[in-house]
């Protein structure tokens, strides 16, 4: 029952086995619906206060249903891990469960599930959250659990050596058993040079395997506490109900260690494009994908974040783009095809084009296709009527993502975690709005750089020794 | 009159202004030649004792003219700084002539000089090192200076300013200036996934751009210590000698903090081969390489290292290899050919063929001549005689580099730094002898594999807007 998403341009894990509301969930990542939202009046009114250990809480009132989805985030992630430590803070999310002196070893998700609710957690490059949906009533007892575990965690030896051999067990099904996710991970190595995006986010097997319960007790003390985390509580609430309710649960967890501002080392000047190619007998089919590296909103010179996800909606993103229609239908060269862009991550977005070549079709004539396509953008731009196309389908998905309860706590959460303001994510929709057909020219030219990306092929490879060439 | 030592598998950073001893030394790294000028009665009697304070001691004794070469090796690298600082172990190298109480900035290196010496330093990888060959009489000058700033370093802000444009400056046009030296830093990039191997010892130039006094200072004072050090002498002295010099300018330098084995993050199982293309106006000729992830003396399984010697001088070092003789000579497909393997390094060695194809070569010509040169030699093996004549070649060159003193110096400092013991040096020729035709085989199969290598292109691009052909 593990589930990777996939939604913020890295890989989230996720430890237990209530993933329901998660997989349901539009996984498109923009962290904007609520103030469009809002100024339909269809949107929530996002409340923030901060208690005197400082945890900084949301409230996002949904009166629909007498649910709530109580969040908490800690701005820590994969790609803060000490060098040679990868995957511990991954780890550390799995032993979460582990257990308290109130809560005995395994019982977090049951106490919840038999209360009718659903928890989850996971960990991305940049944030470690866990999660419950349940009946408003059960407000409380979620909580005094989860305000429990941030600072009184248990970690038996044993414990933490049969948690290993779990996250060692998810590492060979979701990665090493799939040529997918092995070449995710080649492409990733390849594009950060230096920043820890590179690294994966469950770890490199070698690393994991040596993880240790001191490994995650330090994690655990330096960046679990009240000053480094987010609550969010979205649902049939009011703000006053969970300030009283923060204020008795969180209220009393003591203050962290201060941190210093998240610095990771970033990434040389790009020059030279990079290939990775995968020979795999149980990949199905020939791919080919390219990644470019991206500033994420955060990183961005102003307006270039905003730009560049209408260019790549224009572009690339879904059976309406430009590439689509080329490669798939019109020149059926690809069996499928599409890319993105994502703002999301502290330090680099994700900016990626990818394709399924038809049979018979080569790697060759994609990547021709791909540079047409692209060289055609960045000499004649697009049209205005394009523009407001991917404009308006943008802000569609805002208002239909809106409905989603956990999805905007999510937004909030994620985007918070990661050094956005309530702002940031407030004006992000009207911002949207000022992208002109000149900046997305202007941004296929100054991103679209063949320099700054790697390309990643996965080649089935013949399974019969009499198939092979030698 | 800056310089790079290529001689250890990775590049060494030369500071100061004296660098003739070093350039024309012969630049082939196997620690060796002790050993075997030893056994037969030409080598030097090499002594090794332990200070109180920690400092190790070799005594090389080499009286045929009445000079001496001094170094003192810091067991620290570019691979162990701490993330985002690259660069600062060999930025605190050139902080190094910025003088102390008893000696102004600037002018160790003209003390050195005024009294008919030479001095120098390097940053590699593994090891910083600082060096001068003086008149015998001299050394106890340069032991007192060396060890004054072994601890008493001055550093004012102003002299930390100047000297980073310095190494920016080195970095421009040594670095970004040389489509070669470029594309060198991606391949390493691209080569080591995890470990610091992939960060160039030079730095990163936006992380070099922000290097400051702090920075340097907590290098300095974390590493440079007796008891993170190696002194060793060389020439025309005897161990008494050097110890009463040691005891007296050395040892009442106070013993730094402790220090944890050096554990630097390893790489992860290597699953697909990578190609970088630099394309470049400045670029002369197309050039093709490839690099693998190879084993060190230090991590290789016994004897893995002494096979890939051989294997690599039988199969692509130097003119007599079967590369050379094959890809230039035979077919002219190529107007240079080579490689080489170096056990060199604390983590992983350097192993590497390169060719410049000849006019109207491609690289396709050139990747299927490299393919089919190690095809065979992984199925059909090498000849007894190819082996020894490789390993007659292998120990003539140790002999002929055991004339050099400083060589011999820079063998055990280096040797020693990165965790080889005087018996590992001293029993490397034996163990070469145990080598045979099999482990060649075995060695080719095991590391000369595609899916653990980097291959890199260095593209001349038209210099022409005309010539390009968009």
């Amino acid at each position: 029952m593990k589930h990777v998403w996939k939604g913020l341009g890295r890989a989230l894990y996720f430890v237990s086995a209530l993933i329901l509301i998660m997989s349901t969930l539009s996984l498109k990542t923009s962290p904007v619906l609520a103030e469009t939202a809002q100024k339909n009046g269809q949107g929530p009114e996002v409340t923030y206060f901060k208690l005197e250990n400082g945890l900084d809480v949301v409230v996002i009132p949904d009166h629909r249903a007498p649910v709530v989805t109580h969040m908490v985030w800690y701005r820590v992630g994969a790609a803060d891990e000490a060098p040679g430590v990868s995957g511990i803070a991954h780890f550390l999310e799995h032993l979460m469960f582990k257990g308290t002196e109130k809560i005995a070893p395994g019982q977090f998700s049951k106490i919840i599930a038999r209360h009718g609710g659903e928890d989850n957690a996971f960990t991305s490059q940049d944030v470690t959250a866990y999660f419950q949906r349940v009946a408003k009533e059960n407000l409380p007892m979620v909580m005094e659990m989860e305000a429990d575990r941030m600072s009184n965690l248990k970690l038996l030896e044993k414990d933490v050596l049969t948690e290993r051999d779990v996250i060692l067990e998810e590492r060979r099904s979701r990665i090493e058993n799939s040529p997918n996710s092995l070449l995710s991970e080649q492409i990733s190595a390849a594009l950060y040079l230096s920043h820890p995006y590179g690294i994966p986010v469950i770890g490199w097997m070698h690393e994991m395997a040596k993880l240790s319960r001191k490994d995650a007790l330090n994690h655990y003390k330096k960046y679990y506490a009240p000053n480094n985390a987010i609550l969010i509580v979205a649902g049939d609430v009011t703000p006053d109900e969970v300030k009283k309710l923060a204020d008795k649960f969180y209220g009393p967890v003591k203050r962290g260690p201060d941190l210093e501002e998240r610095e990771r080392p970033m990434e040389p000047n790009p020059v030279a494009p990079r290939k990775v190619v995968l020979e795999d007998a149980r990949a199905g089919k020939l791919s080919w994908q390219r990644h470019y590296l991206a500033p994420s909103y955060k990183t961005a010179p102003k307006g270039d974040s905003e730009a560049l996800e209408l260019l790549m909606k224009v572009a690339v993103e879904g059976t309406t783009s430009r590439f689509y229609k080329k490669l798939v239908v019109a020149d059926k060269l690809a069996s499928s095809a599409g890319g993105g862009y994502s703002p999301s991550g502290m330090d680099y977005g994700s900016l990626y084009v990818y394709a399924v070549p038809a049979k018979g079709v080569t790697v060759e004539q994609i990547e021709k296709a791909v540079d047409e396509l692209f060289d055609d953008i960045r000499t004649n731009g697009i049209s205005e009527l394009e523009l407001n196309r991917a404009r308006n389908a943008y802000i569609a998905d805002y208002i239909y993502g809106n409905d989603s309860q956990s999805g905007l706590a999510r937004r909030y959460g994620f985007s918070l975690s990661t050094g956005w303001t309530i702002k940031d994510i407030e004006s992000y929709p009207d911002r949207l709005k000022e992208v002109g057909v000149d900046d997305l020219k202007r941004v296929a030219e100054k991103y679209l750089d063949l320099k700054a990306s790697v390309t990643g092929i996965l080649k089935p490879k013949p399974k019969l020794v009499a198939e092979t060439k030698k």
